[in-house]
C-alpha cells in the first residue's frame, strides 16, 4: 500500500492549492514553511497552479529590505466545484467557486419509499442541473462533481458497496450518475466529506488530529490522523456507528447488536422517544427531520420530555465519543451533520459533561469537544474538495479518478 | 502539532536506517525507491550513518551494465541498544546489537506487593546492570535505554502519567531511573513498543495499517497508521482496554464501567473463571501467570472448564476487535503480549471465528487477524528502537530527549 511519488506529487500540488485558498495571498516563502516543502517544489507546484489558472499573481508583500516577495491567491472564478451530499432523507447540491463559496443550492426530498439507486439518481441529476442553471456558469467551468454517498465506497469501481438504509450492496453508483452528468465524478461516503470539510475550513484547520463525528440517520466518525484523511485499507474507517456499546444491546439495521448508531442514530433516537414518551407531541412518526426539529425545540424550552430523551441518547453518545478520545487522542472533536445541528448548544453541553465521566483524564485534557462551525453543509463542502483533488491529477479524467487514490489527502 | 524540518530529518535518518536494518545490503537507489526521498538525500543520510559507524559499506551490486551500485549494510557491533518492558507482574530486559539480535536478557519477578516506584526501578537496574555484564559489552558501546512502562507516560517530562495497576499518577520515572543508570534513557509505553516491534521486525512489516493488540494484565491496542506510529495529541492514544463494551458492565480499575480491560485482562479473565469454574483447579489466586498457563494447557487438553471461560473471554474480546477493525479498517490485527501467547492458536481460532459475527463485511475481508511472529519479547525489542531513534537525533543526549518528541516515526 505505498503511494508512488506521482501520489505524491498530486498530494503536495493539492496541500499547496489548499494553503492558497486557506489563506490568500500568500508568499511562496510563506507555502514553504507551512508545508514544509523546499522552496524549488514549491515554486514549480506553483507554476502549475497558475497554468492551470487556479491561482493568480497578486503583486508584492511589503519588503523591509531584501528582494520583494510575489504574491499569488487563489482564482476564485477560474473554475466550478460542485458537492453532492445524498443522505437518507435528501439530497443537497451545491456549486462553488475555486475560493469555496457557494454560488447555488438545490435541495430534493427523498421519502422513505424511494430506495432504488435510479429514484436517487434522478434527485441528484436534477439537483445537479438546477445549481448549474442557477449559478450560471457555464458547464465548461465544472472541474468536476464530488457526490458523497452514505455507507461504503470502493472509489477505484464507483460502487456503493454497502448503504445499510436502503439494502443496497455493490450498486455501480458512478456508472448510473454518468448517464446523467457529463462532469468527472469523484465518490466517496459523507465521513470522509466532513472530515475534509472540517480540515479546510472548520475546526480542524490546523489540526494534526481531529475526530468529526456524523450524527445523522447513520452515525459514523471521520478521521483526520497526521494532518491527513484516514481511509483506512478498503476506504471503510470511521465505521463508529457500528461498533459495540452494549454487548447484546439494541439490534441495529447492520445485522449487529448494542452498536452506537442504534442509540444516536435518528431513528435510534426516535425509538428512545417512544420508550420514554410517545403521548408527548414531539414524534412525527416515520419523519425523522420533523421530530429531531421538535426535539431541538423542546430542549430550548425545556420540555421534560425532550430533556429525557437527549439525556438518555447523550449516555450512549458520550460513551462512544470517550471511546474515540481513549482510542484515537485526538485535538478535536467536532459534532457534525443534521442531528447536532438539530439539537446543538444543549446537546454539546449535555455531551462535554458525560464524555468526562468516560474518559481517561490525559486525552481528555487534551481534546476539545465543538459543534462543527461550518455554516453551509459540510458534506456538500467536503465533496467539492474531492473533485477538486481529483482535478489537480495528472489527467483529471475518468480512467484516472477510478485509479488507485493516495491514501492520504 | 506541526513537525519541524528537524523533526523531518530524524524521521528520514529512522527510516533510512530501519530499511537497511530490515534489509541489508541495500543500495542507496533501493532505499530511495523504498523510502520515497530523493537520491541526494538518501546519499546525506547514509553519510551520516557510516559516519556514525552504524552502517558500513560492504562492495557492490551485480550491475547489469551501468555504474555498479555501493552496497551498505548494518554494522551490527557499531553499537548496542537496551530494551526495558516493565510489566504489572516481570520486568524483562533485552540486550540488542544493532542488526536487533538479541545478545543477553534479564528477568526479574515483580510480586503484588511490589508497587513502590523505587521497587520497581530496582528490578530495572538490576537486569540492566546484568545483560551488560552477561552480553560482556562495553558500557560505552550502549546507545540508549528504551523502557516501557504500562499506563501513560508523558515522554517530554519522563512522568509516568497514570498507571492504574500501582495507581501511579504523575511518577518521574525518568529521573528515578537516571540515578542508576547512566545511558540515554527513552521512555514510553508498551501499546507504543509492540507496535513498532511489529512494524519493524513482525506482522506489519510493509503494512501501512496495522493495529497490535496487546493482552496482559491491562490491554490495549498499539496503532501503525499510514506507515508510522499513532501516539495522539498527548502519546495517549490506543487505550482500547479503556473503551466502553457493556455500558454499566463490570467495574474497571480505571474508575469506569464495562471497559474491554475488565474483561479480557488476565484479572477479567481470572474474574470469569472464578464466575464459571472456581472447583476446576484451574485458577492460582493472586497468580496471574499460573493461571493464564493453566488456561492454556486446559484449551489444548479440551478441558470444559478452559474452553468455556475463553469463550466467554472472546465474546468480549472479538465484540472489541470487531470495533476496532471497523473504525481503522486495518491491514492486519496482530495479537500480542503474554496473553495471547498462553492461550495461542486456539484463543486465535475463536477470536476469528467471532469477530465475524461483529464486524462490518467490508473492512472484515480487507484484514487479517494473526499472533505475533515476533519470538521474543516484542515490547523490549520496540522499547530499543525507541534508544536507536533517540541516538539518531543529532545530539542523542538527555536534554534532548526530552524535547517536543516527532508525531510520527
Amino acid at each position: 500500500m505505498k503511494r508512488t511519488s506521482r501520489d505524491i506529487r498530486t498530494a503536495n500540488r493539492y496541500e499547496v492549492l489548499r494553503r492558497i485558498i486557506a489563506r490568500s495571498p500568500t508568499s511562496r516563502q510563506e507555502l514553504a514553511a507551512a508545508t514544509g516543502l523546499s522552496l524549488a517544489t514549491v515554486a514549480t507546484l506553483v507554476g502549475e497552479l497558475l497554468d492551470l489558472r487556479m491561482i493568480t499573481e497578486v503583486g508584492f508583500e511589503d519588503s523591509a529590505g531584501g528582494r520583494p516577495r510575489g504574491l499569488v491567491a487563489v482564482h476564485a472564478s477560474g473554475g466550478a466545484l460542485i458537492g453532492v451530499d445524498i443522505a437518507e432523507t435528501y439530497v443537497r447540491v451545491e456549486l462553488f467557486d475555486l475560493a469555496l463559496n457557494v454560488l447555488a443550492r438545490a435541495d430534493e426530498d427523498v421519502s422513505p419509499g424511494e430506495s432504488l439507486p435510479e429514484q436517487v439518481v434522478g434527485h441528484v441529476a436534477a439537483a445537479v442541473g438546477a445549481v448549474v442553471a442557477r449559478a450560471g456558469v457555464g458547464g465548461a467551468r465544472v472541474l468536476g462533481v464530488g457526490v458523497s454517498v452514505p455507507g461504503q465506497v470502493d472509489r477505484s469501481t464507483g460502487l456503493a458497496a454497502y448503504a445499510p438504509n436502503w439494502d443496497w450492496h455493490d450498486v455501480p453508483l458512478l456508472d448510473l450518475l454518468t448517464e446523467h452528468i457529463t462532469h468527472p465524478l469523484y465518490l466517496d461516503n459523507p465521513l470522509r466529506a466532513s472530515a475534509v470539510a472540517e480540515l479546510w475550513c472548520g475546526a480542524a484547520r490546523g489540526r494534526g488530529d481531529a475526530v468529526v463525528v456524523n450524527l445523522g440517520t447513520g452515525v459514523g466518525a471521520g478521521l483526520v490522523l497526521g494532518g491527513g484523511l484516514h481511509r483506512g485499507v478498503s476506504n471503510s474507517a470511521g465505521e463508529w456507528g457500528h461498533t459495540t456499546i452494549v454487548l447484546d444491546g439494541r439490534p441495529c439495521r447492520c445485522g449487529g447488536r448494542g452498536c452506537v448508531e442504534a442509540y444516536v442514530g435518528a431513528s435510534g433516537i426516535m425509538r428512545t422517544l417512544r420508550e420514554l414518551g410517545a403521548g408527548s407531541g414531539l414524534l412525527h412518526p416515520g419523519d425523522q427531520t420533523a421530530t429531531l426539529a421538535a426535539l431541538g425545540r423542546g430542549l430550548r424550552e425545556r420540555d421534560p420530555v425532550a430533556l429525557a430523551v437527549v439525556r438518555e441518547t447523550v449516555r450512549y453518545l458520550a460513551a462512544g465519543i470517550a471511546n474515540l478520545v481513549n482510542l484515537f487522542d485526538p485535538e478535536v472533536v467536532v459534532l457534525s451533520s443534521w442531528v447536532a445541528a438539530a439539537l446543538g448548544e444543549p446537546l454539546l453541553h449535555e455531551v462535554r459533561e458525560a464524555v468526562a465521566r468516560h474518559a481517561l483524564h490525559r486525552p481528555l485534557a487534551a481534546t476539545e469537544i465543538v459543534l462543527s462551525p461550518i455554516p453551509t453543509d459540510p458534506v456538500c463542502l467536503g465533496a467539492a474538495t474531492f473533485a477538486l483533488e481529483g482535478a489537480l491529477r495528472p489527467v483529471g479524467r475518468r480512467t484516472l479518478q477510478r485509479a488507485a487514490p493516495a491514501r492520504r489527502l
